[in-house]
């Protein structure tokens, strides 16, 4: 087999160390340019010319050797399990290279097009299923300042379901000079809170549209808040003190593609 | 201090053993009709008659003395580890009593009402998530089948943010049943499905309403697909194959309860 190049069976070997780091640490993952991705089903979703390396799990060989179509790397058992970020490892660790967007050119795309600002997310599910539901809702793009979760974290990348290779991402230096940006280019900006006047349902969204989600507990802080056009807020019965923020964020979205459509 | 019945200390205390079982078994909480939840803010959620024990950390003693009302057992920092789920307790658990609801009953409240189905949803996350936002959207209960994971599973409750103790819950012997006695009763059931013909919003939810929601992975179950009067779609944009389900549904009950203010 000429895409068997090698096998690594030593946890010191100096690859397994660098996945290990590129697992655990964001600075290294933007150092290194690169990210990890995990199964056979994340596998199928990755632009070929994206990917950088992929290490299989001696004992999951044969069931992934015929569909996998590049040069891959072979690890022992006890290898595998200290790259792995997942409680019962699927075998397939893919090594894959970040890809960088730019807001100046997803907004030449299209005249209307929705956003999503995130502000001090922490929850790397969150972020995950927000990327997700994104995709569903046709997102043009997903603006986070640097106080929210690594979107290369191993937990975002799967809560995503592949969604992470197809819509746009944008890491703000600062999230308050971005949000200005969109203003300038006519794109209305409200940002989810519990003091918006207005409820969302009332807005019209027939030209272009961001919104701003919070932090899970605190919610939007008080200057990102302060950017916005209008502070719009989600209906709540009973006693909840908040709708948790992927929801938020997908009621939003799909009110949104639904006026735009 | 009259509240401080006990220390316990030792964690083969027989009193430790069954607060691991209840952390641990869903037949062993259903046997003894009680949960466990964890957390000071989730304690101030819990109605007062529910409450059978409360334990609280050695070193967390000050922190909470003054908040806690009722009766307390003091434990050890290596006691409370064993009995907590969480990575960092909080240094205070609750023995709460679970509460039966009865659809007849439910159904009696109000003329128009909004219900959530569950059809093996396996994600304890995604379960409390509904529940949380099945409060916001002023559902009057979920109902789920005997595949659906527990309710009272410790991370299903972390993730209701008190909710748990407001939405009604309904675990049905027979799903199949409890839907047909839905629809006698003049509730509408649409499943959330991808091969639904008619999208999610151009439905009117002028009168009772009720949503199925499938598993994670496989949607909703064709038999109780069957049973449903209409399958229903939400649209997807990109390559996407499924919305989260804890999405779908936030995305289904705010649609509903809009058309049913």
């Amino acid at each position: 087999m000429d895409r068997e190049t090698e096998k690594i069976t030593s946890t010191s070997n100096s690859q397994v160390k660098r996945l290990i780091s590129l697992k655990n640490k964001a600075s290294f993952r933007k150092k290194e340019g690169v990210f990890i991705v995990e199964g056979i089903k994340m596998y199928k979703e990755i632009p070929e010319d994206r990917i950088e390396a992929i290490y299989i799990e001696e004992k999951f060989l044969e069931l992934y050797k015929n569909v996998i179509k590049e040069k891959y790397i072979i690890v022992s058992e006890n290898v595998f399990k200290q790259i792995s970020d997942t409680v019962t490892p699927q075998g397939i660790l893919i090594v894959v290279r970040q890809q960088a967007y730019k807001l100046d050119e997803i907004l030449k795309k299209s005249k209307k097009q929705l956003f999503i600002i995130l502000d001090n997310l922490q929850d790397p599910g969150n972020l995950g299923t927000i990327i997700r539901t994104a995709e569903g809702a046709g997102v043009s793009g997903v603006i986070a300042g640097k106080s929210t979760v690594d979107l290369y974290n191993p937990k975002v990348i799967r809560s995503t379901m592949g969604s992470v290779f197809r819509v746009p991402f944008i890491m703000a230096e600062n999230l308050e000079e971005a949000i200005d940006y969109l203003k300038e280019n006519g794109v209305s900006v409200y940002a989810a809170h519990l003091h918006g006047k207005s409820y969302y349902d009332n807005e019209n969204y027939n030209e272009s549209t961001a919104f701003i989600i919070g932090n899970e507990s605190n919610g939007v802080t008080d200057k990102i808040a302060a950017k916005a056009d209008k502070l719009i807020r989600i209906p709540m019965c009973g006693k909840l003190e908040s709708l948790n923020a992927a929801v938020a964020a997908a009621i939003l979205m799909y009110e949104a593609k639904k006026k735009m459509d």
